[in-house]
C-alpha cells in the first residue's frame, strides 16, 4: 500500500511538473513578444498589488514562521524567512525599480551587409523558461519572477518549503499584476508543492521546456543543482575572492580594501576569504594588514611569515586555501610577487572576483589580465562583486561560469539572441 | 587475466587523459597572454609545413584508407577522408584565412563608469580548454585546431580512428608551426589512441580541465555527446530547416530560394527539410513549387492537397513533419498563413534556420521575431547558414543552444568575457 501511495504521489508530482513545463512554454511564447509597455505595467501592478496586499503577506508569512521556529530553523534562517512592512514595501519598490531598467529584448547587438546584398542583425531575444530554486526567502519569488518578465522569459519558481505560504501570498499578488496587464497567468509559475521530487523533474528539464535552471541559495543547494541538472545552470557554487597587496602600493588604501573587502559583510559571494601579500613588502606591509584584521575582531590564519607577526595568528593549513569561510576569518600568505599571486589564484581560486592593490599600472593589468575570474579589479573592494554595485539595476545571482552569463545575472544575462538575415531573393552559389 | 588487462588498460587510458587535461590547462595559460602575432605566426607557419609534408600527409592518407576499404567504409565515408593534392593546399589555406581574421581576444565588448568612480569594461577572454570530438575527416585537425589557437585556447582532439594515422601526419605540421612560434607543444593536443574510453574521459571533462566540447558529426556522435557531456556542448543535434512561402510573395523568387534551400547540397544541415506554403495561394503557388520540386528530382511527401496536385507526391506521416532527411526528399503541406507557420515550426522544428518569403513586410517581420530559430531569414535561402557566408571566415559548426554560442560558432564564439574594474581605493559602504 505505502509503495502504491509513493508511486501515485510521484506520478501525479510528475505529470504536474510536465504541465507546468508545457503551460511555461506557451506562457514563454506570448511574452517574447510583449510589448514593454505590457511587461512594465504588470510589474507596476504587482508592485501596487504587494503593497494593498501586505496584511495577508505579513500574517502568510507569520504562520510560516511559526512552523520553522517549531521546527527549530536557525536564527540566520529565520531571519531570512521573516517579512515585516519595511521588507514588503522593500519587494514592491524592487518590482518597480526593475520595471524602470531598460528592456533588453529587440536590442540589436550588431549588424552588417554581405557583399551579396544579405543585412544581418543580431538581435536579443528572450531565453525561454527559467527555473529558479530557491531557500526560504520570500523576496526571491517577487525579485526573480519580475527580473525573468523584464527580460520576456517566463518562470518557475520553487523555493524553500518554509516558505511556502509567504511565496503564495507574495506570488497571488505578482499574478495580479501579470492578469491585469493581460500577460499569461501561467507567465511566472509557483510550484505548489513542497514535494522534493519536485525538484528534481525541474533539474531533468520538464522535457526540454526549462532552458536554464538559477539556484540561489547555499552551497550544498548549488552543489546539487550543478550536479544533477540537465540543463544549464548559472551559478557560482562559492566565491574564495582575493585580495592581493603588491610592494607597490599605498599602505592606507591597502587596509582600507582589504578591511571592507574582507569585513563589510563576511556572508555575501564577494567577501575576500585569502589575503596574499607581495614578499617584497612583507616587513612592514605584512604586519600593518595582519594587525588590522585581528583588531578589528577577524581571525587570522596565516603561514610562517604571517605567524611570526603576532601572536593571535593561527597556522593556516592547506585547507584554509580552499575555503570559503563566510565568516570574520581570513587566511594570509607571502607570495612571490604579482606572479606568485596569479599562480595561487590559478591554483585554489573559484574564478569568481579577485583585487589588486597597486600604485603600478603595469603590474596591475598583468593581474587584470592574467588573472581568469569573471571580475577582476584595481585599487578597489572585492564587495564590489554585485549586479546593483555593478550598474545593472538588479541581478538574480553570480555566475563563476565561462559560457553566457559570466559575473552578475541581471535582466540582460536572461536573454540570448539570434541572427536575422533580409535578402531579397538571394541563394546560395 | 582479460579482466585485468582491461582495467590496466583503462587506467593508463585515464591516467594518460588526465595528464593531456593537465598539460592543456597549462597550455591555455599561455595562449591567453599571448600576443596577435605570435598566434598568427604559429598559423602561418603551420601552413608552410603543412604544404612542405604534402608528401608525408598523403601517404599517411593512402595508410588509413586501405584500411578503411577493408573495413568496408561507405563511399561517402571513405570521400571525407581522402585527401588529395587539392585538399591538401586547402586546409594550407584555411590555417591562412584563420590567420588573417581579427584576435577577438582583448576586444572591449563594452565600457562604463559607475558614480564612485569605478571604471568597469567587459573584455572579451579565451574559454580555456576545447575538446573537439569528430568523425573521420582529417580537415578538421587543422581547422578546428587553429580556430582554437586563434582565439587563444588550447585544443583537444579527437578524431575518428579510421582517420588516426592522417590526423597525425597534420597534427605533426602544426606542432611545427606552433613551436616555431615558440608557443607550447600542447597548445593543440591529438589524442594518440583510437581507445573509445578516451572520448569517455573527455565527456568527463578532464577533471575540470576541458571548458566546451565541440562535437562535429552526424546525429548519433551529436547525441552521444550531448547526452554524456558533464561540460558544456555547442552543436545542434539535426537541422530541419522550413521554407515557408507566404501568399503575398513573388513566385519566381519562391521558386528559386527554395530549390536552392533543398537542392543546392542536400546533405549539409542548413537544407531545407519542410515546405510551407500559405493555404491563401494553395491554387497557383502550390502546384508550381510541387511540380519543380519533382522535376529536380526531388522526392515530395505532402499533406492532401499537396498529394492531389501530382500523382509523384506521396503521402507524407506524422513523422516526416519531424524527420532530416539530408537526402533529395521533401515534406510539403499547406498551414494557415504566416502564425499556421509559426506554429508548425515551433512544434517541429529544430531552432535552427528557417525563411519566409514574402514580399509583406509586417508578415516577414512577424515571422523574424516569433520564430524561435538561431537563424531567420526573409527572402533568401536557409543554405546560407554557414560562418563563412555570414563573413565570420571559418566555423567550428553550428550550434542552436540558447547559450553563449548560437548558429555559427567561429572565432568570436570560442572566446568568453570577463569585467575587469579600475579604481583608486574604492570601497563598498
Amino acid at each position: 500500500m505505502t509503495v502504491l501511495d509513493v508511486t501515485t504521489a510521484s506520478d501525479n508530482i510528475s505529470m504536474l511538473m510536465q504541465e507546468i513545463g508545457v503551460e511555461a512554454r506557451a506562457a514563454a511564447r506570448v511574452l517574447a513578444k510583449a510589448p514593454t509597455k505590457q511587461k512594465d505595467a504588470a510589474l507596476l501592478a504587482a508592485a501596487a498589488a504587494i503593497r494593498a496586499d501586505i496584511d495577508d503577506i505579513l500574517s502568510a508569512n507569520e504562520a510560516d514562521l511559526i512552523d520553522a521556529k517549531h521546527k527549530g530553523l536557525s536564527p540566520a534562517l529565520l531571519d531570512r524567512l521573516t517579512l515585516n512592512d519595511q521588507r514588503v514595501e522593500a519587494i514592491a519598490r524592487a518590482l518597480e525599480d526593475i520595471a524602470a531598467l531598460p528592456d533588453p529584448v529587440g536590442t540589436r547587438l550588431a549588424e552588417w551587409d554581405r557583399p551579396n546584398g544579405l543585412h544581418i542583425e543580431r538581435v536579443r531575444v528572450p531565453l525561454g523558461v527559467i527555473g529558479i530554486i530557491y531557500e526560504s526567502r520570500p523576496n526571491v519569488t517577487a525579485d526573480a519572477g519580475a527580473l525573468c518578465m523584464k527580460a520576456g522569459n517566463a518562470a518557475i519558481l520553487r523555493g524553500g518549503s518554509e516558505s511556502l505560504r509567504s511565496n503564495r501570498a507574495i506570488h497571488d499578488a505578482l499574478m495580479q499584476g501579470v492578469m491585469s496587464a493581460g500577460l499569461p497567468e501561467t507567465s511566472i509559475q509557483l510550484i505548489p508543492t513542497t514535494d522534493r521530487a519536485a525538484v528534481g523533474e525541474m533539474l531533468r528539464g520538464l522535457d526540454g521546456n526549462i532552458d536554464v535552471i538559477v539556484p540561489r541559495g547555499g552551497k550544498s543547494l548549488v552543489a546539487r543543482v550543478q550536479d544533477e541538472a540537465r540543463v544549464p545552470v548559472f551559478a557560482h557554487l562559492e566565491g574564495i575572492c582575493h585580495v592581493y597587496v603588491d610592494a607597490k602600493s599605498n599602505l592606507d588604501m591597502a587596509r582600507e580594501i582589504l578591511l571592507n573587502a574582507k569585513l563589510r559583510r563576511t556572508g555575501v559571494c564577494g567577501s575576500a576569504e585569502t589575503l596574499l601579500v607581495d614578499q617584497a613588502c612583507a616587513k612592514e606591509t605584512l604586519p600593518t594588514l595582519v594587525k588590522a584584521l585581528l583588531d578589528a575582531g577577524c581571525e587570522v590564519r596565516g603561514d610562517e611569515a604571517t605567524c611570526a607577526v603576532d601572536t593571535r595568528v593561527k597556522p593556516a593549513s592547506e585547507d584554509d586555501w580552499h575555503t570559503e569561510y563566510l565568516d570574520a576569518i581570513i587566511a594570509v600568505r607571502l607570495v612571490k610577487g604579482v606572479e606568485g599571486a596569479i599562480n595561487h589564484i590559478a591554483r585554489y581560486g573559484s574564478n569568481h572576483t579577485e583585487s589588486i592593490v597597486t600604485d603600478d599600472a603595469a603590474t596591475a593589468e598583468r593581474f587584470l589580465n592574467e588573472v581568469d575570474s569573471a571580475i577582476v579589479l584595481h585599487n578597489a573592494s572585492t564587495q564590489f562583486a554585485d549586479g546593483g554595485e555593478f550598474g545593472m539595476g538588479a541581478e538574480i545571482g553570480i555566475s563563476t561560469g565561462k559560457f553566457h552569463a559570466r559575473g552578475p545575472v541581471g535582466v540582460e544575462q536572461l536573454t540570448s539572441f539570434k541572427y536575422v538575415v533580409r535578402g531579397n531573393g538571394q541563394i546560395r552559389p
